[in-house]
């Protein structure tokens, strides 16, 4: 049995860059997880095998990052019962555009709840699994409560001109 | 205090042809709801309150629809600690890509898990407030589980020529 | 062992309005072929099953169709050493935009070959299929000549004014 | 009460190379502003605060500049009787036509006046606050007419090569 | 002089299903106006002539209408001093992308302040119309408060469903 | 030799209701054409022949139309010296967005000049022609001059309440 | 009169790295050209004078290059009965979708033939003017074919790896 | 007659670096190839002489990679009975959707398999071409094997962070 609440999965080493801040976010609210490369294309065997033991190793959200023809969210989606959070990597030739719609366009009964392009899409797909978390877990609603208070309190009145 | 679990919003009656999927996914799942109209751009007040209030109103997930530059979805999710989950609903010139663009884009900071456009989204979005409610409620994770069996176990094996 | 040289999959029975031409079209070339439903998000173990028996059961191509995030393509592809033949399948809001490009925008090292939007692509994806076959069996290669033949011999020469 | 004409306000420290055009095209023309950050998603009290007392501080004309989801110029919109202008700022991965989209297209009723992506659309939302200035302000008017003389002027006859 | 304040042009009679919704609201508000078909590609000499001399036959803002390589309010504003509001018609191969871009993309320099595609845009140009005309004219300020106030109140509570 | 000097040349029975406003312009304007189906993808050697052949049958110029991955007006200009004007037919799926993309970004050496999707590119096409052809046709000129006079004085100069 | 049987005009002096491949091109050919700095949006009159003037000022056919919300080509062509050709330069924000849009979508009535965006659209800009000027020109109808045949001539039949 | 079994042609030597992962691929797998540069705009006879002939000359399967208004892998698949890959190169303007668009929107009758924009494209084209000769050649099925085999292996478990 796992220890993690959330499994950070990814379709390449490539997308890690992006990802990163997923489990960057995490660490800083206190979330367990664990971060795997699982390959909808390369690893279709070890995609099956992780998806559908996902809720059995305790993970209660997933998130997966993948671009392009990204069916590692959708399909992972398809195999688990456990909430699914999709984040589309920024790809070469269609800055991500793709990788968007290959997420977020899935048939009716199989949902996958997705995320911006790329950095932001990350750290938000771990703030969503916070806000999931937090309906059962005081720490991680204060947690929250705290990052956001932050981010609120660091936005600065005036624009200061770095510009020259 | 609600007893609704889940707050579907939406910014216009015009959107509850496609939200009503929302509503009749999570009727079928057992899951108690409420719908309501809440406009942020003509109800900008009503959609500020309820934001603030629904996580003590006892809403545990809001699904927030709207089309065009949509703005319903992210902007509660700035006012509430709660998951929102958005479904981007078609719109007249653009066919959805201005309100999917609009709702799923947001900055990091602030989530919104983005569903399919249209009805697909709909009912997705209240599958997937299903998943998170499952975590914590066995009657929800059974009623999930049979959902997707009989959804499976409807496709049938050979397509039927009935396009004669 | 199936008697079937080509395998024609599709997500959902409303894909068959649209794949129906490549299963007409290998009929018209004397192609045996099965058409099955084969969801990878709704029926992900038939479609595991499926992909991974499909060159034991005899398919020597397959030919898969479907909408909007469109993975059962690729997850084939990535199932199975045969040739892959891609149909995005129209979809409501954006037109078979999302289908093309979740199908073909697939990672280095799973290919799927992608045709056309819709029934022409449909008709492609038989015809390609042919082409494959014909390699090694010469009646398919007339019947592909005969078939081409047929369509150049039936452009006209001169429009005809059918508008008034 | 203000002493200031125009509001400049942007969802974050980030957008002010591009909404500086906007400052600097306003100094230019003798218009007196404020440049504030006001974040739709970060700080929604703020904006709330903000727009509902933009008329009451004295600002005639709200130019307003966000990125991505930007939902900054329509809330703001939706929230004060003024002229809003909104600037789409240069998203990263969609290059501002997620921003684009996010901001002009606003339902009917409440309306944004949209500039193009970037700093042409910065520098504009400062002329067009100038000119609906300059219908009862006789110094604009003229700062104006001689801003657009002097680009006239400007534009040379024939093209000088200075590629080589 | 003219006794109107504002001057809705189109750039053809098929535009004025779209731009009528201009007209009205601006009716509605009590703001004088006049509607005339001045097309920049067909009737390029009534453009210049009109755009040059709508300031001095009394006109205050502009409001311009156009579909596909929509040039006229572009070219409108690049011979007025006055405020002109671009409305993109929706375009029936583009559905009004080709017009959104024509009219929101200009240059630093020129600015216009581009509306949505089609009615709503149409609407909120009136609107934007009479926000600058109101800050000089407490009838239309009024009227604007009453127009608002009254869509605010129409927003309903719950929707019905009106779809059986 | 050819008495005619436009070639109008598609590539499908289906883009004649498109491409008869090329006939009918040409028509109205007195130059002589031919229309004829040359598909480059059904009958290669029938476009070869004719666009090699082109400029010694006499015609002038050459307007292709297609659809989809619209290869003809490309192709033909690839193959003869005379100017090729191409119109872009509307596709089913992606609205001419294909077309008018296979059609325009011809790489350098090889020109196309493009015109717009579906009808009004057709009759623009046959107005290319008719001022190529008007550089040494005095008869061309003038009508031409008549054409568009007659446009111009078509031009209402208010729009007529037309929907009620 | 001018001796120059093309003009290049352009938008801007930024435009000019583009549109001097049209230049270049010309001269290949042998072709008289001007090329002049013809802004629509901020020298509108210098616009209107040269563009009605064009014809007597002995031009035969008008290349215009623009970027953005492009309205120089369609402009002219409203302006003067020559041919005029398009070409979109490239926009910092869309990569000029923007341009060639504004340039293509011209109403049935005034055609632009438009080519590809940036460079590629500037060479076969001359091309395409030099295509039109041959049909009565021998020496520039012999310097295409010279033009071509070294271009055919110079494509080598085999890649060389020039990427180590 | 050729000792190769695929053909792999481009538009240009611009186009070799892209299509070298077509020929790097094949090598690693043993098959025979050869490299062309076949431009159908600069050099259409050639084209017509390579793809009328290249199933005589021995070749099996084609891939043909190009860019912009893509014509290549389309008239090369009109003109041949053999499967043709098509594979779209990025392009400068528009990243390569101009190319995907004018490779896979073929019309019913004449197939192109299209794969991905770019490098994982013309990889994949390779692998595809390889299934297709797989179908008769053990060694090359067994190449096949192997080379997914490494590609699985290949694929850490864990992201390693790479970014510091």
């Amino acid at each position: 049995m796992a220890q993690a609440d959330v499994a950070i999965i990814m379709g390449s080493q490539s997308d890690w860059p992006t990802m990163k801040h997923a489990a960057d976010t995490l660490a800083e609210l206190g979330i367990s997880f664990e971060a795997r490369i699982v390959s909808a294309h390369r690893t279709p065997d070890r995609m099956y095998e992780f998806a559908k033991g996902a809720k059995a190793e305790g993970f209660k959200v997933i998130i997966a990052g993948a671009g392009g023809a990204a069916h590692l969210p959708g399909m992972t989606a398809a195999l688990t019962p456990l909430p699914v959070f999709g984040v589309p990597v920024e790809s070469r030739a269609l800055s991500g555009e793709d990788s968007l719609l290959s997420i977020v366009q899935m048939p009716g009964g199989i949902p996958v709840g997705t995320l911006a392009i790329g950095k932001a899409g990350a750290t938000n797909a771990a703030l969503l699994a916070g806000a999931v978390l937090a309906l059962n877990n005081s720490d991680v609603e204060e947690a929250l409560e705290t990052y956001r208070a932050e981010r609120t309190a660091a936005v600065a009145e005036f624009p200061v001109d770095d510009t020259n």
